[in-house]
């Protein structure tokens, strides 16, 4: 059986499988090479890009990498049953901004999964839900590392339960989604340290510490807490190697060096489903609707909205408008740097 | 000039100044004489009882101890300018309750600190606000170490600007009141981690890191994130030299052997001000008028709400009912034991 433990890693390192874009092939290798462990964010991918990513990882690497993808149910990706909230689609309508929603929401799971089924990688995590027993043993039958997100101690158990080989804890510090599910997890986001120490004290999986990390020294201190792995997403997306545009990548530049610790925050405005990111004009707009921590959220849930605001996100990133991206980022933005990719790993490693 | 790390200290372990009555002057002594610093939470205490508890603890140990005080305008602690909300009216009339408000909110803040240049101590500590630097030197003058409180960055360099010696930086994890006063601090609360590191990232302060720590491998990690000293609040409000009531230690109790993680909340109902306890009837009854994050809290602000909510938590208290006490608890309460307070010194030291 494989373990995350028994892989050849020279450094407790993982670069975060941030879906959407920012993790090329390029990206993903360049870690791996290094001695650390490269992420695939397929989660929002088509069937066959994620057949086409992993071939040309494994063209760029001999070593461990990691495809993450986001758990769904067939209902949750096949179908809308919500329409579009008036304040978004006023927002269409009054920047002549064309909406064509796609027939389904998100791709389907069911035909992610069966990409791994048939071309096994190193390590395979998941996010949004938890997989069933039967899932994670024949990845593992097929030689694969299964790795679980938990932003809760109950959902690192129900990890546990199914047969999980590790699991990923997501403090409320994190860019980009959270990876939960249970209610309890996002009623009042669990801080890493928290989340780490009472993980620990009830299961007994290895863990894989995110959110907010950004240095050698952030990385010491949850391998300290009892972490085994440190997992950098922010961290990555303004070097050389990420895939995000020019204009996010500077967006979290002028962010560290406008202010000492920019502002972020947790939204459910861009995709139905809790995520953090810089401040700006779409969610100080409409921060009205935002709905971050009730249980009675009247926004359309994830994937529905996330397909809604695709649009609105596309035609920004067109015209160079950071003010309607989604800039995912974690609450330690502030030590951005735009540098090469081996530029951070270098100096990762020199500190720890 | 006095200096955090120049007192005569054994251990980077300090009992959190929590106001309210849990830290008797036994607690404090305790944790002082063992070679950690003990606090005394005296912000919500008349100028009167402060000169007391001083004298009492002084008679009890030689040691460095530290009284906290809660920085209010005179306008802040004269005045009532807000009715009590209906909600709560509502409440007290329904069960009978008599409300007699007291002429003022609360203490006078300039009478508390008169104490401390009357009586000074080893080490002061500031929450809600900062104080100016005349007065930080006249403390300083008087021998005392003076330490501010920051959930944010931007606090800690104001406190940094008008000379502190060192700052409290209180993560999301925190049980309690939140200390910061910016409103950034509040929008969406940073976890403990991300803010040692971006506080260690622009200011030079000695940091004391706060926010979930209950155990010794939780010390390691905020000492390896960068902090010089671990201040812990929860895990000694179950222990026997706590002044908390046994019904209060009780709920703490049986929260943390109920379930795994026991679900505290972020909450402005208590008072006007974010705290974080657990979550019980009054929390969840009156939840739709909470405002956790809000900018435009309808609530009366602390100290006014926090005034108007004693009649209630008075009555409670009497009649043995938890469901509408505040149950100030941070997010690592499931690790919370009943025990001697010096069982849970030893195994913190035994530990570290």
């Amino acid at each position: 059986m494989p373990s995350l433990n028994h892989l050849q890693i020279s450094f407790p390192i993982i670069q975060a499988p941030m879906a959407g874009g920012a993790t090329t092939p390029e990206l993903i290798a360049t870690v791996s090479n290094f001695g650390g462990i490269g992420g695939l964010g397929a989660g929002t991918s088509a069937p066959e890009t994620i057949k086409q990513n992993i071939t040309d990882i494994k063209a760029l690497t001999q070593k461990p990498f990691m495809v993450n993808l986001i758990v769904l149910t067939e209902a949750q990706s096949r179908d809308f049953d919500c329409a579009i909230p008036d304040w978004l689609a006023d927002y269409y309508k009054s920047n002549d901004i064309e909406v064509n929603l796609p027939k389904h929401p998100a791709q389907k799971f069911s035909e992610q999964l069966q990409v791994l089924y048939d071309n096994p990688v190193p390590i395979v995590s998941f996010t949004f839900g938890v997989v069933n027993s039967e899932q994670v043993k024949r990845l593992q039958q097929l030689g694969m590392v299964v790795i679980g997100t938990a932003n809760h101690p109950n959902e690192a158990q129900a990890w546990e339960a199914v047969g999980a080989d590790a699991v990923c804890v997501q403090g409320v510090e994190a860019g980009g989604h959270r990876g939960g599910w249970l209610a309890e997890s996002d009623a009042d986001p669990l801080g890493l340290l928290a989340l780490i120490s009472q993980t620990k004290n009830c299961t007994s999986l290895p863990l894989i510490a995110a959110g907010g990390i950004m240095t050698a020294q952030d990385i010491k201190a949850v391998l300290a807490a009892g972490a085994d792995f440190a997992q950098l997403g922010t961290a990555f997306l303004a070097t050389d190697k990420s895939g995000v545009s020019d204009d996010y990548k500077n967006a979290l530049v002028a962010a560290s060096q406008g202010k000492r610790c920019p502002e972020t925050r947790l939204t459910r405005l861009f995709s139905g489903k809790l995520a953090r990111g810089l401040v700006n004009g779409f969610l100080n707009d409409f921060a009205k609707f935002d709905n971050q921590f009730g249980n009675n959220a009247n926004l359309p849930p994830y994937p529905q909205l996330n397909a809604m605001t695709t649009p609105m996100r596309a035609h920004a990133k067109k015209h160079h408008d950071v003010e309607h991206l989604s800039i995912w980022a974690g609450q330690g933005v502030s030590q951005v740097k735009k540098e090469p990719t081996t530029e951070l790993l270098k100096r990762l490693v020199q500190d720890l």
